[in-house]
């Protein structure tokens, strides 16, 4: 009978991201029959697909009888819209959850295992609570390196992949993040694909950071583009910088990195299989890993990056792929923006060659552009140093840079924070040490990523001597409401910069 | 400007459970000067309290202008009502999540920081997922002893206190559950209370099971009172039978078990606290604690339960608590009845010593309470355990029952479920074995414990010689929906009954 289930679909206009939630009132005779309360998973199935969701009962006329009210997301993920009829019946059991509780309680999964909770994951399956349940079990150390590989092999199996035929090698490069600024990617991307590697490049948004790769990107030029527009554009251009979400390489991986954001979380399994499920699904075949180490990274010892590093190996060749790791300074921003915009203006600065542009953004590009260089070429990291060099300094690598702008849509104009308060440094003396994670809380607190002009632009760092006259850093903002919140911030907070007076 | 950044509040009728909604248009000024996007967390102001929820972007007219919806429960927690004016602003930073965060990478938390977290727990300011995490860290045997005692008493210190002035000793008895049927509290209360021991018992509602003591009890009479009313009903009748979350004896505890029920999950450490922060928040002096071994019971093995005992008793020495811990047989249900009601008609025949009331029940409840008498007592188990049997044989326990419903607002009639389905064996022999964990599940999809009369009622158990035509068990529900989706669960989980074939 699947008329006496059926109920018409109301397009509630709520956004509950990526968890689809459904309306319905407390006396719908499905509620009764059913035994419906709220929370419960239901299945929804229209005459073409099928979608589990989490229940909230209506308890007032915000519905009439006989319809049921659907989350953006539910009606994305079922492909229906208002006025039709859908059947609402108890949600399968979630079998994959008693492997998430296998491993709460300590035991290993299988690569099997793994496959079966990251299709369920991918495909929408697990709630909110069970994802964060899953990735509070699977922090810090808890997957061990066999878990990581099939964590790892699963979260590709989930999504597409992507050959490029006449290609033998493909190249990319990721940094793990933890250090404001630090926008090298492009500027890595551009120089090396200038070089003839062949680099289709996906990044990420935010995950706790104030900007993401992507979210950087976006300012200059479009990219969420699909599957098929980034094979274009590696065709047209040699490289691409798209963000990875949009193209689903890895899709358990992007509804699990919202949770991790949530939850400001981040563990050691889950990262690597995160990079690296991404790579290989984008088809490459030749990476290197930039770690930077510091008090305020995300990894702090130097022992703690080398066992990163030999985990990042481990895993990486049991997957076929040639892995090189670069434990870099982290123990200062790099670059003098942090926000989407303000770090957008610090690629541009040293693509021009710019008199201001940061030296140390652009000394730590080229070095990593050289160690792409010479995996590809077995040249000597020297020779592959004064090649990446001469690439930049012709303007080679900004002409290669507009290549791949003018692929992804054309290049956009930089848009202005409709505020900007300078802050000064009120003390004088040398600064000694900047705390990443609260600088990075402070542009977060400002508006960054999600406002793109928002953040903030050092005009001090590491090592600079300064008055208290002198200005410390801009702060920009869109709305007045986040450059208050983020001032109060920053005066409870003014130790994040440590500057021992001199005489 | 407070003006600035107020609405008027709408309510959205909508249930959410323990955690509040409040739902904004995209385009309200609030939204846009705050920067807020969906699943922000917002600090909502009335004029006499505040309150953190979460909140979902609405992208159509379902809301006005100048409008802010709650979802029940953020009405209900901020205590106001439609057309009353309030602030909304970014939700303070939660520092208590950096302690769930240290623990999910590994680390210890002393006392004070759970003390924390559990401020905040209780205080709502923890989202679902942020629960499910601090959860997922703890469970299994993630918590030491020293972070159990620390979390028990955190998990005491955020809740109201009860003190019996006069009374030197109180008594009280939990059982770990995991067992189909079992309902021994209530027959134990009133067997030892008339004995003249203070039981000031609350119980819990069901988080895994088909039903909880206070679901079961329930059905007889009211069980969710204030505190107030708790020592009225205990300085009435020296004992009370109550839900312990209306109660708010532990109130942590209440919101974290409805995400463990939602999980499926159950922490060692978890469960210790929980349990006996209720019991010394209720005043409890003297305690005895049910373990029922079984292969599908909780717990499995003789060892596990012997290590559950060996934790109990560091834990409640600690905290001042005398302990006696009975491991028990798990191996089969107790009790033919399973669900609300059928699990009432058991109690209601044991306490009338009618002849088909279910042995093992009253064998178990006796030797529960003559355990309480010795231990009040120390007049010998054999002893206690001739007294015991006298109360209940004489009709004092009834009679004692019947005090306590009288104070509880007097018993009440047992509805009958609409839907009885008999089930037939379909095999003969010998049962051997009953798989609890499937019986709860099978009581759980015909309506258990929300539809107070689903369940079902066996009419064999372990050990039972039985044929083909013989009736195996009858399954009781509410509605057509349920009783089906259980008779399908049934039909393809026979095995749950293990008859091996006689000559």
């Amino acid at each position: 009978m699947p008329e006496a289930n059926s109920l018409i679909v109301v397009a509630m206009g709520i956004s509950t991201h990526q968890e689809p939630v459904v309306y319905m009132h407390k006396d719908c005779h499905i509620c009764r029959s059913e035994g419906f309360s709220t929370n419960a998973r239901v299945l929804l199935e229209s005459n073409t697909a099928e979608l589990v969701a989490t229940l909230n009962i209506v308890e007032n006329s915000l519905l009439m009888h006989g319809y049921i009210g659907l989350s953006n997301i539910a009606l994305h993920q079922l492909g229906v819209s208002a006025g039709q009829l859908v059947t609402v019946k108890h949600a399968p059991v979630l079998t994959s959850m008693s492997l998430v509780r296998k491993k709460i309680h300590g035991q290993r999964l299988t690569e099997q295992e793994l496959d079966l909770v990251m299709q369920d994951v991918s495909s929408h399956k697990f709630r909110d609570i069970e994802i964060a349940a899953f990735l509070s079990a699977c922090a810090g150390s808890r997957l061990d390196v066999d878990e990581i590989i099939g964590l790892t092999r699963a979260m590709v199996a989930c999504g597409k992949r992507l050959h490029w035929p006449g290609h033998e090698r493909i190249f990319d490069k990721h940094c793990i993040g933890g250090l404001p600024g630090n926008r090298t990617t492009p500027l890595v991307v551009a120089i090396a694909s200038a070089a003839g590697l062949v680099i289709p490049k996906t990044s990420s948004r935010a995950i706790t950071s104030p900007a993401g790769t992507a979210d950087t990107l976006e300012t200059l030029f479009q990219v969420d583009y699909s599957l098929a527009d980034m094979e274009r554009i590696v065709n047209a251009a040699g490289a691409c910088l798209v963000w990875g979400g949009a193209v689903s390489l890895s899709p358990a991986d992007d509804l699990m990195i919202r949770i991790e954001r949530e939850l400001d979380l981040d563990g050691e399994g889950q990262l690597i299989a995160s990079v690296l499920s991404k790579k290989i699904a984008a088809g490459s075949t030749h990476v290197i890993i930039d770690i930077p180490v510091g008090d305020t990274a995300k990894i702090r010892t130097h022992a703690d990056a080398d066992r990163l590093e030999q985990l990042f190996v481990k895993v990486a060749t049991a997957c076929g792929l040639q892995i090189r790791c670069l434990i870099t300074d982290g123990s200062r921003p790099v670059g003098k923006g942090i926000g989407p915009v303000e770090e957008a203006k610090d690629l541009l600065a040293v693509l021009h060659c710019a008199s201001d542009a940061p030296p140390d953004l652009r000394v730590k590009s080229l070095m990593l552009a050289a160690n792409l260089i010479d995996m590809a070429e077995a040249c000597g990291l020297d020779s592959a140093l004064d090649k990446a060099t001469q690439i930049l300094e012709s303007g080679k690598a900004w002409l290669q840079f507009q290549h791949i702008a003018t692929a992804q849509g054309g290049l956009r104009e930089l848009p202005e924070a409709p505020y900007a308060e300078v802050v000064k440094a009120g003390r004088s003396g040398v600064i000694t040490a900047i705390d990443n994670r609260r600088l990075a809380r402070l542009a977060k607190l400002a508006g960054a990523p999600f406002d793109v002009t928002a953040g903030l632009r050092l005009h001090a760092n590491v090592g600079s001597r300064i008055t208290a006259a002198d200005t410390l850093f801009t702060l920009y903002s869109e709305t007045t409401g986040e450059r208050d919140y983020a001032l109060e911030f920053y005066r409870n907070n003014t130790s994040m910069f440590t500057i021992v007076a001199t005489q």
